[in-house]
């Protein structure tokens, strides 16, 4: 007898792209696509949206349950509450959507929370019972892990680093406050940078002769040995390191996850964070907290966090 | 029979003085001293003191075990390390100290976590399952409650809100840093705002006519009408308020319990700290944290804590 798979929902909202696949009990992705969020002015017809693509897979009969990542996401609430990057304003009840299309239960957290989740039980962070995701997309989420359970505090809210203030009246943030670290520290914080940092090697810049560069523009010219994108490059791992450093003294982790976007400008960009991390870093947390990239390919990871939201509910 | 009481002794090593009393699993505390920290160049000498006095007490006999709140104080290893403000340097095994002395476990944690313990059993907390203690003595202590329970961290070194850094290249700090929070907020920060900080109303202060003012002389200041001293609490419970905004992106805890000597400056000061937090906060938390002031004494509360840690660590 051919018995199907049951399989979870992982759907993970970014700024930019929604991704979602379908995920067995053991972390594979038997189906997995992702739609442009911003195409979708409202939630509802991304909802939509995406049951249509899982009708179309043929895997809708084998669905078990939903599990969502999403800026700004309530765990307790299951709604999107004001996230600055979204198109969507307010307050959305986002579980209560997939769960009204689906007819399953759908879970709902923070984007990062869930890429924290993914990395405990699929990525880098197996070994870890102290650590916190760092996901650096159009922002900067974070996802506190404790004793290998996830940080939610009173509102599901816990874990926004991203709008930190690491810089007094420095760059306007969509939050609608100021010197926030994801100004900073994000693919769009590092396109303002390209904009705003001065330094002599910036003429020269291969990035002055492209239109619109991105984060991924700064990694290959960096590579290529320009003196400005390597600027940027430093100028961004000292802001993130600084402001890990005095992060530490909240959770006392063993690690940072580096996921997302930036994570991708490699090696070079995660050494320069730990310098930055141990020049400013309390004694007593000194060469005790590793910087690690995430292995895991980065929207798998945030789907296959999503999808375990599911398999954590079941056994509960 | 007149059964005798089983007693937890409690101790709070301070960077000025060291309080410790017999507790009952009650809460009762039957007895209670304080010595000035700074006598004992050695911690060993502070121990073999205590102990001197515990046996003038009459009350060696019924001791069960002890519990100990210090400084930068390690759960895991029962060892104080690197104090900024004690004059023990480096690493000092303080549990096993006591636990020799005293022929008694010993367990040991941060003071500011001790506080939290005592605030949660026996104060103003015991109602929360989500928050953070901010002791204000010579230093900033900090605990932090997630789910009903205190956060440890890998070293067992979490909870340093002291030592987040909140100005940019500010004042320098015993731990050899610059900016940090507890050179602001602190009694020993107040008094180098009163140096420190420039104000029309300075001139006329009565402050200026105190030899070394203290953090108290401020506080009896302000309620006599002395503007300067008015500014200084405005401008402490300023950058203590903008901090928590941001600290609350951490944990999301639903109240911050303001303890020690600062907390003393009132109604005004909290009142003013939540003014600040509610200005400087991202607006997924606004009107959702309290700000309250520990209605346990000083001293009383670091010791039922600390006492506390004895009977939790009874019923593992």
């Amino acid at each position: 007898m051919n018995v199907k798979k049951k399989l979870a929902l992982g759907v993970d909202i970014g700024g930019s792209n929604t991704a979602f696949g379908l995920v067995d009990q053991f972390g594979e992705l038997v189906f997995e696509s992702a739609i442009p969020t911003k195409n979708y002015n409202q939630a509802s017809k991304l909802v939509d949206a995406i049951f249509a693509m899982i009708q179309q897979s043929g895997y809708l009969n084998q669905l078990i349950g939903i599990g969502v990542g999403a800026p700004n996401g309530n765990y307790y609430t299951g709604s999107i509450e004001f996230a600055p990057n979204l198109s969507w304003k307010g307050i959305i009840p986002l579980a209560k959507l997939f769960q009204e299309k689906f007819k399953l239960k759908t879970v709902l957290t923070n984007d990062a929370n869930a890429a924290a989740l993914g990395e405990m039980i699929f990525g880098v962070a197996k070994n870890y019972q102290h650590f916190v995701t760092i996901t650096l997309g159009t922002g900067l989420g974070s996802g506190v892990v404790a004793n290998s359970k996830l940080l939610y505090g009173k509102d599901g809210l816990a874990g926004e680093f991203g709008h930190i203030r690491v810089v007094p009246n420095g760059r306007t943030c969509g939050c609608g406050r100021t010197g926030c670290l994801e100004t900073y520290v994000s693919s769009t914080g590092v396109v303002r940078s390209i904009q705003e940092l001065n330094h002599t090697s910036k003429e020269n810049s291969i990035l002055l002769k492209i239109e619109n560069p991105s984060s991924l523009d700064v990694s290959n010219a960096a590579q290529a040995g320009d003196d400005f994108a390597k600027e940027i490059i430093e100028f961004t791992a000292q802001v993130l390191g600084s402001a890990l450093a005095d992060f530490s003294c909240f959770s006392n982790p063993e690690a940072y996850v580096l996921f997302g976007g930036l994570a991708n400008l490699g090696e070079t960009f995660s050494e320069r964070v730990k310098f930055h991390l141990e020049e400013n870093i309390l004694n007593i947390y000194k060469d005790k907290v590793n910087i690690v990239i995430s292995t895991l390919q980065g929207q798998n990871a945030a789907i296959l966090g999503a999808s375990a939201l599911v398999f954590e509910d079941l056994k509960t």
